[in-house]
Parts: structure tokens; sequence; C-alpha cells
């Protein structure tokens, strides 16, 4: 089949190093120059609301499917119209509105942070009534990485960021979590769903640094708890693909915090820790094909390159670590590549993981050092 | 680093599709249209002795590789006058010629079948006097899956042999064979060295049907001597990338058939079977990394997809199948692609190969049912 995907990043990328041993082809609707999924595929390069880019994706793709949410509504229900859009267009809308995101969340029943909308200073006692303080304070859009958010401490602090940060924002109560997780969950246009092992994320100035697989001391409940969770989202939606869904443990119960409607780089470490990565379980889910179930030969971890590039041969020397690099300039704060980490025990990998993270150095050398703060 | 690979075939699209992760990018040499590792490079569509495309190569390239043995030895020269071609000329020049690739074996103590150079009616007694009856006759160069061979039983099918194959050949004892296994061996630029299991071959029609890996029954001291056989051979030739010797187990030795200085068929299990595959280890020898130590999570098994594509959802329903395509049109004899199985121990690894067999149908369906005919 013929797969268009809007965005050519590494996660396009990724998915097309794991479709095209499946026989598929690959189309990416990428503006930026140079893509890294560029080498894998054809490059439609134009802006995402570009109809004659998009006309031209539709006529040369069996299925579209996105590496990246923020797509104009206008754009997927313009393809949907034409092909199938998988994840369909709801999807992308509910995933890239935070606020319309934690709202689904509460119709579903799913817990989170108590939030509140907040577009202008008349809001504000309202907001922080429900919130409490600290607040968080987020843009409803076009957030990533721990940009477009600010922590208030103070009513006024967080009026002073409803004047940074604009007028469309949600204030969210500020969790005290033991740890991050996120659970990686799949749907096939069947219906039928896999699910991959909670993950536990470890964040630097917002950016995921590292990831470990499975979750340290996951209960059979947590699991259960975290993907009857992924399975409203997706049952609600008519969802296909691969739903990702960031999670706060506090107080030995799961939070969502927000949720990505496509692969996700706390998937990664699944490349090489799982015997169907999460991207090769996207294909089959968007082409139609059954969903592999996610067996593990043990425990694996992943770290991101970040900012600057290792010394490839110190990692490639270390027993047990898989460079995965992305073809990207480095640039501070940029994601350059991961090195997962499998082989031994729990132990192991983390002993390994700890010897990567020191040949990653640079902004990554605040990688924490144990697995879990909890 | 810029990888130029002489052929564009599957074996160039697997080795292109593990080496980009690294960060590499590809160029394939290859005279036919539409080669299977198009889609991940730039092809170079001329034939391997033109030297206006030998010299686009070297220009565009830091490394040359091969995926096909049987390159003109001036192209070969050409290239390695300008920049490295690994593995080293003299590897390729050996193994396109039955004759030299035995004789080195002999000058190397690697045990073979008795053979004798066969040019002329003249020799006929001699080569056969050697041999003794049943004898294979061979073409000593570009015969590949059971072509340009005959067994002879008497002197005169013999002599018609050489009337039909032509003047090169060279006259082999027919070996009363246990079994096929083949070792993989990988050097690296730095003369590092590993190994991965011998892995057990079945053949129909010539053609490789099914690998087993690691072979069951294997003691050490075979594994053992295995890789003494390639070892002295990537020391004599000074061997970069991976060398693939296949070996007849008869009466308990190994006896070297021919050699193949590139990834091979046989080792195509280790994509999903070993941490570590054929293709990256090949990658990582010519571009100078470290070589990985080949970790299996298990047993493994490669079925070949001959002449006929199976049906993908029925294939990809198979728990521990994992689906390889090479994007090449069906056609009798065909290699269309290989399906790995992974999971659980030798026993299910088995059942899990034959229900794949049964769904791969066509030409496949003579396929062993058992692991080993020893």
């Amino acid at each position: 089949m013929r797969i268009a995907v809007l965005g050519g990043g590494q996660l396009g990328r990724m998915l097309a190093l794991e479709g095209i041993p499946l026989g598929h082809r690959f189309t990416f609707l990428e503006p930026s120059p140079a893509p890294p999924a560029g080498p894998l595929g054809t490059v439609v390069a134009a802006p995402y609301d570009d109809r004659a880019a998009l006309a031209r994706v539709a006529d040369t793709a069996d299925v579209v499917t996105c590496e990246f949410e923020n797509v104009p509504a206008a754009s997927a229900d313009f393809l949907a119209a034409r092909l199938p859009v998988l994840p369909p267009p709801a999807a992308l809308q509910a995933a890239q509105d935070r606020l319309a995101e934690k709202e689904l969340f509460r119709r579903l029943g799913i817990p989170t942070a108590p939030f509140h909308p907040l577009r202008t200073p008349a809001q504000l006692d309202a907001a922080l009534g429900t919130t409490g303080l600290p607040a968080v304070i987020k843009t409803r859009r076009f957030g990533y990485d721990g940009k477009g958010q600010v922590v208030a401490r103070s009513a006024a602090e967080a009026a002073a960021a409803l004047d940074v940060l604009g007028a469309e924002l949600i204030a969210e109560s500020f969790v005290r979590f033991t740890r991050e997780l996120s659970i990686l969950a799949v749907r096939g246009r069947d219906g039928d769903r896999v699910f991959y092992p909670l993950t536990e994320n470890h964040h630097h100035d917002g950016i995921l640094v590292a990831s470990y697989a499975p979750a340290p001391r996951i209960t059979p409940a947590l699991q259960a708890a975290a993907e009857a969770m992924a399975e409203r989202v997706m049952e609600r939606l008519d969802y296909v693909g691969v739903l990702a869904i960031e999670l706060f443990e506090a107080r030995g119960r799961l939070l969502a915090n927000e949720m990505a409607p496509r692969v996700h780089n706390s998937g990664h470490w699944t490349l090489d820790g799982a015997a169907t990565s999460q991207f090769e379980n996207h294909v089959r889910a968007v082409t139609g094909l059954p969903l592999a179930v996610p067996r593990m030969a043990g425990p694996a971890a992943m770290l991101n390159i970040i900012g600057e590039l290792p010394d490839a041969v110190e990692v490639a020397s270390v027993p047990g670590a898989h460079l995965h690099l992305y073809d990207k300039t480095p640039r501070p704060g940029r994601k350059l590549g991961h090195v997962n980490v499998t082989g031994g025990d729990e132990a192991a990998v983390r002993a390994t993981a700890r010897r990567v993270r020191e040949l990653l150095g640079g902004e990554s050398s605040s990688l924490p050092a144990a697995v879990s703060r909890g």
C-alpha cells in the first residue's frame, strides 16, 4: 500500500523503516526542508494547509496517517473526504487542544488533575478556585517539550502567565506525582487492540530524556487501569493506530495528563525491546493487518540524544546499546536520535543505561541515575 | 557516511534498512530496473563494468561494499584504487570462482569434498579419479540457487555435463551429508570478529527454503570448528564485513561447500532473532564501528517466500511471524521475501514455522516438516 504521513520527522522516518519491510511505500507531507523521513519516501514539501499538496497526497496514497497531531482540522477533513485518515480527524482535533483533551478524559471517567479553562483575567478566580496553587497554566494548542506552560505559585503569577501565554489557556492543578508513566495502546481497523507495558519516563527541562520499560514495580491493577483508560478513548473516537497517554502516578493512582494520537517517543524502546515495535503495529493498524501482541524479551531502556551527537564508536561499543539517529543537524534542545538498551535483567539494563547516559553527555548529563524517583 | 553498495537487490535493501538508523546514506550500483533497494537510496542504474558509473559511485561514497559477489575484478580494482572496498576485492575474486574458493579452503586446511578442475574431456578421468561417482559437475562462475550444476552418476553423464555446462568447470565428490549448515562471521576494520550460531538450512530445487537457528544439536566443538574455518578465511583475506560459509555436516564433521562475501540468506533470521542483525553488523564492520556480539533471545526460523506472495493478513495473524517483503514482482522460483519466526522454545518455533510454511503455499509447500534430517 501507499501510505501518506502528515509530517516527515523522526517518527515518520521510523514508521517507514518499519513499514517498508511490510511492502509499503511512503509519502510525507512536510513543510520543512531535508526532513528526517526524506530518504525513505517521496516528500511533498508544502504547508499542511496547502490544498494542491493535500490533493497530491490524496491522489498518490491509499491511506493517510500522521506523525504530528497539529494538522489543521480543515486539512484532515479534506483528506478524510477522499481516503481513510487514521487515526480519524476527531482524534487529531481532541489531541491538539489541551482543554478538549481534558474534557474528553472527564466525559470518559478518566481521572485527571482538576482543570479549568482560562481566557480572560475575569476567569482567574474561578480557575484558581478549581486548581488551587500552585497551578500550571498552559496554552491549549501547540505546546510541546515543556514549551507554552508556566507554573504559577500565586494569583499574581497566574495573571502574569495569562499576559505572556495569550488568551486560549487551561489552568491545571500542580500534581505532586511519584513518577510519570505512559501507556501505548494500538487499535486495529477491526477493533482489536493490544497494549505495551507501562513505561516510566524521565524529563529534563520538559524534554523526555529516558524511558524504562516495563516501568518498575507496576502492579497488574495499575497496568489494567492504564489500559482501560486507553481503551475508553479509542472506543469513543473509533481510533485506529497507536495512541499514547501520558500519565502521572500519584499516591498509587493514575491521572491522565495528555495524549498523543501517534507513535510516541516513550515507545522508541520497542524497536529493540519488543518483538514488534510501536511503528510496525501502527503500520499494521492503519493498513488493516492484524496487530501483533508486543512480546518483550526482557527489560529495556531508551535514552534520547538531545542537542549534541555522541561518539558513535563509543555508543556502539557498549554491549546492548542500539543507536538510532535521525539525520538532523545538532541544535540545543533538539532530539537527534536515541539509544535503546536491552540485554540482561533490570539491574543490567539500568547499569548499561547509566553508561550510555555518560556517553551522551551534553544536555543529557542530567539524566536520572535511578530508574525511578518513586 | 555515504555507503555505496554493488548490487541493489533485497540484500542491499536490508543493509539500508539497518544502516540508515546508524546515520548512513546509501547508493546502489544496479543495472536492473526498479531494484528492491531503490526506495532506500540513490540508484546508479548501470552495468557493473561501466566506468563512468563506477567513477560516480567513487565520487559520491565514503566506502564501497557489495551485496552481490559477481562484480568484475577490474571494477572492484578501479574502485579500490579510489576508496575502501570492503570486503576487499580479493575476497570477491575468490568467492566468484568455485575452483579458487576450494583451493583457498585447501590452502587454509579447511576440509572440503574432494574436487578437481575440469576444462576438457581429457581431464575427465583425472577428475572422476579424484571425486569418484556420483560427482557434482559445476560451472566455476555465476552459479546460484542450484543453477549451473549437474549430478553425474556415470562417466558418460559427466562427459555430457561438460558439453552442457561449458569449459570452466569443477568436479566435486557427491557428499552424502546429514544436513547443511552455515556459519555467519563478521570481521571489523580493527580485526575484531563475532560469529552467529550455526544455522541449519533446507533447500528445495537448489533454493534455500528454510533456516533454523541455532541449528539443533550443535556441540560447542562443532561451533568452534566452523568459527575457526571462517576465521582462517577472514585473516587470510584481511576480510571486513559479513562472511557466510555454507557447510555440509557429514559423519559429525564439517566440510566447507562455498562461501559468500556478503550478508547471506541463511542469516535473515537475525533481523528478528538476534539483538543485532547480520545487516547491522555488516554496516558496523565496513564503516569502522565496533561489532556487536549477536545475542539471541531464543531460537528462530526463517522461511523464504518463493514465487508467489502469501496473504499478508494470514501471515501477520500468526503470533511470532515477522513478514519481510522485497518489493519484487512474483515469478516462479524468485525470492520475494521471507518470514522470520521467533518466540518460545525450539518446539514452539518449529510449530509456528510449519504453520507459516502452509500459508506460504506454492513452491514452498515442500518445506521440510522436521527441523533436521539428521
